[in-house]
């Protein structure tokens, strides 16, 4: 298997893959296409270790997966269709590198949302090849889903903007949760949720962070600029907060009970849900029906709102908080990461710690 | 308590109450207030049955309970402030007769959602006197609360807009699902479903009913002008369905698995619920967040809103579908209701069958 996934393509490339369901990384030969028309081809600068990254148990897994949708990199050739990027160019890819580009869906820029859409790692490419990511030394990318990287983000803290970014901000802007002095509660303060806080205060927001850990409290207000605080796991304080929100991101990814968020929103309060647990959630109805709130999902974004989202940050001078790693430290980090040992989003610094050896 | 009831108030009223968790109604003497400067008072001419005048089991019933509304019936005294409304006037009194009528929420007219709404029936009057339905003779409602019943409606047909009616107008303009070519789903064929099926093709919609059963495909498609029927407890003709629909009204008032109508639904899918089943249904999250649907709440609708949904009505000769019972049928009639054994509404025929005994 390894030995094919080094020779079945032109270029060679190196990055680091779990071979099993250990999900232990090790180093890993491979190969990528060569740069057709439409292609950009990128040296990878900096990849973000997203949450989903861990998600091997999620048991659609194809060994060996080479994880990693937060690229930054460097344009180093583009094929004869490509006028937007050149060589030299900084440029981020995010979670998806392909969809069928033709349906209604794409044609709205909602690649993410393509039933053909093709993810940055373990999914396949129309050539029967799996797709490798971000942890590795370059990456081939069809233009279209390839983005410019606004000159003043910086490359380490600005590439989770690449999964974390989109998949908070999309949501605010679809769901209409951007109306300046409107109340937003960010459950869950990790790799999405520290984002959400930045960006919803970026949009004129009040935010509240909901979280069961105290610690968080100092954290949320001082560093992040959040407004307020609620320990959700002490009553008294959840009490003191019904009724109040109008918006509520909710980044848990584990199974949580819904019933306490729905009763800090306001009547026509809105609670998104980013996370995927693995279990149906408890939906109480009395809320919804009673308060005409609603319960809505969001994944990703699309390549259009996505460029419009690193530009948002750059403007804003969002990014996220970051913890830089070489290549080699990255079990810990995802040890760390299942652990929600982080703040808030470990980042491979690629360039400069990855070498095939 | 019954003769408290006589003589507390003004005017003498007659009715048929349920005196305890029995729900068996019978002929009850009880009072009126007497009309102020803003009231008009009505004479009860038709009443409709609503699945909640079952609801005693929700626990929070007083005795005596006198249920009805679905009201519709003649101006006999207006107050010295009502301009609206002149003796004679044909109209309708719905779910609400009351609430702060100034915070925000009221403002804008949803004053259904007023944490300081008095419900036509088992509610508390501002002067600590309970209120009584349309099961009734006569009624003193505050003029906001009145509907002016735009003329071509009929009476008895159209009394069960005022609750039916509304309940699914309000969700479809809130959450946008007017689109005309859309299609949407009505899950459940009841007393609300069969006005939404034919409120969706009002709008220009391609309706189908989503019911477990077969004998109401006939019904749905010949009787209601339903454009398809898919028959849920059928995984074959369920799985045909799939990500076809781009709204559901679920109308199920029992508790019912979401996932099948969830999977109905396409990309942007919105599924709102009516009903209030006990306890909390199951949510599951992946099709919420990987297909950007919402799973929403309304109940009923604001003042405002109901009147534009009874000329909507009147404009499109939308009515219920009804069966005219006399008074002293009424506890056949809410067996039979219990059972969903009735196409699709009953509507008690006040003025022709109630008379002091």
């Amino acid at each position: 298997m390894a030995k094919r996934a080094e020779n079945e393509q032109a270029q060679k490339a190196f990055g680091w893959a779990a071979r099993d369901p250990s999900g232990i990384l090790s180093p890993f030969h491979f190969s990528r296409r060569e740069s057709g028309d439409d292609d950009v081809t990128v040296k990878i600068l900096y990849c973000g270790v997203c949450h989903s990254d861990l998600h091997i148990e999620w048991g659609f897994t194809k060994y060996p997966i080479l994880p990693g949708h937060e690229i930054v990199g460097l344009v180093t050739a583009v094929g004869s269709s490509v006028h937007k990027f050149k060589v030299g160019d900084r440029v981020g890819v995010g979670v998806i590198v392909g969809s069928c580009q033709t349906c209604d869906i794409c044609e709205q820029s909602l690649e993410n949302y393509c039933p053909k859409v093709i993810f940055t790692y373990n999914s396949t490419d129309p050539d029967g090849t799996n797709t490798y990511g971000g942890y590795s030394d370059m990456i081939v990318v069809h233009q279209r889903f390839v983005l410019q990287f606004p000159d003043n983000l910086p490359s380490d803290a600005g590439a989770p903007l690449l999964c974390a970014g989109i998949t908070v901000y999309s949501p605010m802007k679809y769901y209409g949760m951007t109306e300046p002095g409107k109340h937003l509660g960010v459950a869950g303060l990790g790799g999405l949720g520290h984002i959400a806080v930045k960006i919803g205060k970026a949009f004129g927001l009040k935010v509240t962070v909901i979280s069961t850990s105290p610690k968080k409290e100092d954290e949320a207000i001082k560093k992040l600029g959040a407004d307020a605080f609620v320990l959700s796991s002490d009553p008294v304080k959840l009490k003191a907060a019904v009724n109040t929100m109008d918006y509520i991101i909710d980044t848990i990814a584990a199974v949580h009970p819904l019933a306490p968020l729905l009763s800090l929103l306001k009547m026509d309060g809105k609670l998104v849900t980013l996370g995927l647990p693995e279990k149906p959630l408890e939906l109480p109805i009395f809320p919804l029906v009673l308060g005409r709130k609603l319960v809505g999902g969001s994944d990703i974004g699309g390549m259009k709102e996505t460029q419009e989202m690193l530009d948002f940050c750059a403007k804003h001078n969002i990014t996220a908080d970051i913890e830089l790693i070489s290549v080699d430290s990255i079990n810990m980090a995802m040890e760390r990461l299942a652990k929600s040992d982080v703040k808030y989003r470990f980042v491979i610094d690629i360039a400069n710690s990855l070498s095939p050896s």
